[in-house]
């Protein structure tokens, strides 16, 4: 139990003083006021939220953390160049520590920043990731990501792999682990191989995810081989009905991609600012996607590209850039940035028992220290919760009722280790160079 | 002395581990490697800054802190809207009380992220902002803010008032105040009251801090009325060859501007990239700025517009927005922006002695923990420093060789008492509302 805590439903737009009461993974009871002397009696333990304030944990919908040691190796670099000439050589000495490493590193990271789930599109070694995610407690939707640019057995082999890491891993961890098929994006998957990954996802019942229109060149190349802009192109293939989607970037998307989009099965679009700004990318409509049915959520994208997994610093961008670049400073609210950043991500990423501040919702959630300067005066919490929170305001995260991070110390992790190591890790990759 | 720690150059773009010697308000030494025991023997004190970085503090070139209750009180209204119906109806509420409890809440966000230098442009009760900041021991460029829509008689009031206290104040707090003149904006000041005070300010030898072309409307209403965009309409009046200039905003400045400012005596423009976009009033072209022989610095604007104060954040959103406006990742790199926040921001407040890490500068410095997941790997402190630096990681802030944050902790400022005084008086304001 959580007693004299500010409570914020984002759903009802709502800050109460109350209390919260968790029975094993799950929110039992949440009410204004003080919790009766009888429940007091009952519950295991008690913690005062004095000064504090509860909201549902951050979902990051899109990033690769097992590039995390990759943060700050190359920047301000063209695109092809910092993937040829940084990118590709660093991660081609990767071997298992030291993406082992990255990802502590990462799951530190995300922890302290007030992250409960994220997304994890990867190639290299997951079925460890599974494992440790399992031990550490955090929640994730993972997947074996695919690059086609290859023969047809090459193909079915990873296909095959990527199909047995979402079979093993599906929902186990208490349910703390979901998995999607993932072809890595429209320009590195001929179109036979996304036809075959979408049928073996559409058998399993499995979403799939994928990068979309990220660049201009990209989009402008799809054109010129295929004659078809890229949503057109999955139209035609016929898998955009079939299956779950969960794009990535869609910096490149007009109104008649949207219609398409809106049509298909079911569409979550995961808006990357940070990133799409840093690489040089550009600015995703988010206000035009606003006007279709389509799932808006919020990814750092990996450290090489953002350069952190905040969260906090990602949904304050998608709350501002939209106003600056359409010089309106009525879209894109505060209340749609929350959104994107807790619920619409849960939802994204198949987790629907992760729903908010409420009864029977699973009990992943936040504490935050409002006795500060920046985020005062305390009466306009949802202002202040987009556009002047700091990722480090974060003290405690709990996910399925478990405490993961208490005033501001890790209690699955061993900060100081994962530290050490990445660096460590990072220079023997950098002697491999 | 502070030893044991990473020193980080942003002029000669080098990172050092060594030790910093300080005598009264200068750096009287640095150096790499150890001190020798000689030294350590004869200073008064010694720091260890194992896992910290030491760099120069940041330096905000615009804001208006006696505005701090506002935050949040209105986000995400159409401009004239929310200065109509929110912040004039707010600010004609404040009175001396909730006007210094805006200032210590600002004094106590502006320290704790790691701000030592900023810039106030208000019109309340300057000359008790002044007195305080003697106390405080941070440093602070002041003037007094004329709108000059009103009687000659009153707007020669106001004039003496300004330079009055601009007189007063110059140079004063052992040099840690100096002081301008600052008509609010050219749109707001009629022809001949920008003339009396470049005309004063020149007398006096004093800069002119004023808003420019910031909305798109404000530009477009003065080429309605005068005939010429508000650049033009400034070197007609032979205004911008007589005194130093800093300009805040321009948002709309295009290379016939850029050009007549680069002509002028020297000119300043403070970059206010957050306001620009909450405000919706756009992204001004700052790598075109870059072609021209002018200063560019960093500003966060008032609370109101923000919602914070953080140096930090401002530096960020400069090195990333234009990288996404343009589609090039190339464009205002990372020591750009961290000269644009501390180095430029000095010398456009005209703190000479405030010039980085070197023997015979002033003593304004701040250190960083490092050890912290976000800043890992740890060799690429450059990139860090711009791209995933949180301004909570600054745990140390001097300013004169003075210590005002040790650890976290403020040494000349209540911060509990501030906050709570801070809700009283937004309290007594909404009361009088």
């Amino acid at each position: 139990m959580i007693k004299n805590v500010k409570i914020i439903s984002i759903e009802k737009k709502t800050v109460s003083d109350g209390y919260l009461e968790i029975d094993g993974k799950i929110i039992k009871k949440v009410n204004k006021g003080e919790p009766p002397i009888e429940t007091l009696n009952q519950v295991s333990r008690v913690i005062d939220g004095k000064g504090k304030w509860l909201l549902p944990g951050f979902v990051n919908t899109h990033t690769h953390v097992g590039m995390n040691l990759l943060r700050g190796y190359s920047d301000e670099l063209p695109l092809q160049r910092w993937l040829q000439e940084k990118m590709w050589p660093f991660e081609a000495k990767l071997d298992r520590a030291s993406v082992a490493a990255a990802r502590r590193l990462a799951l530190v990271e995300m922890l302290k920043s007030g992250t409960t789930t994220f997304l994890e599109m990867y190639h290299l070694f997951m079925d460890d990731f599974a494992e440790e995610i399992q031990d550490v407690g955090i929640r994730a939707t993972l997947m074996r990501s695919m690059i086609g640019l290859c023969p047809t057995e090459e193909q079915e082999a990873k296909l095959k792999e990527a199909k047995e890491f979402a079979l093993n891993w599906h929902q186990k961890a208490e349910g703390r682990i979901q998995t999607m098929l993932a072809p890595h994006a429209p320009y590195t998957c001929p179109p036979n191989f996304i036809k075959r990954i979408v049928e073996e996802a559409t058998a399993l019942q499995l979403p799939v995810h994928m990068h979309l229109a990220e660049t201009k060149k990209e989009v402008d190349d799809h054109i010129n081989e295929y004659g078809l802009h890229p949503v057109h192109h999955l139209d035609e293939l016929g898998v955009l009905k079939e299956v779950d989607w969960l794009f990535a970037h869609g910096v490149f998307l007009e109104d008649e991609h949207l219609e398409v989009l809106q049509s298909a099965k079911s569409v979550a679009i995961s808006h990357n600012p940070i990133s799409n700004l840093k690489l040089g990318s550009g600015i995703a409509a988010v206000s035009k996607w606003q006007q279709y049915d389509l799932n808006i959520c919020l990814g750092t994208d990996s450290v090489a590209s953002n350069n952190t997994l905040d969260m906090v610093e990602e949904m304050r961008m998608a709350a501002l850039i939209h106003k600056g670049i359409e010089r309106d400073p009525t879209v894109v609210t505060s209340i749609d940035a929350l959104h994107m950043a807790t619920l619409n991500g849960s939802k994204a990423l198949q987790f629907e028992g992760v729903k908010g501040i409420k009864e029977g919702a699973e009990a992943d959630f936040v504490l935050i220290n409002g006795n500060q300067a920046h985020l005062q005066p305390e009466s306009q919490l949802f202002s202040h919760l987009v556009y002047a929170l700091n990722s480090q305001d974060v003290t405690d995260v709990y996910v399925q009722g478990v405490a993961l991070m208490e005033n501001k110390q890790l209690l699955t992790l061993d900060e100081e280790k994962i530290i050490y190591e990445a660096n460590h890790e990072f220079r023997q990759v950098m002697s491999r160079l």
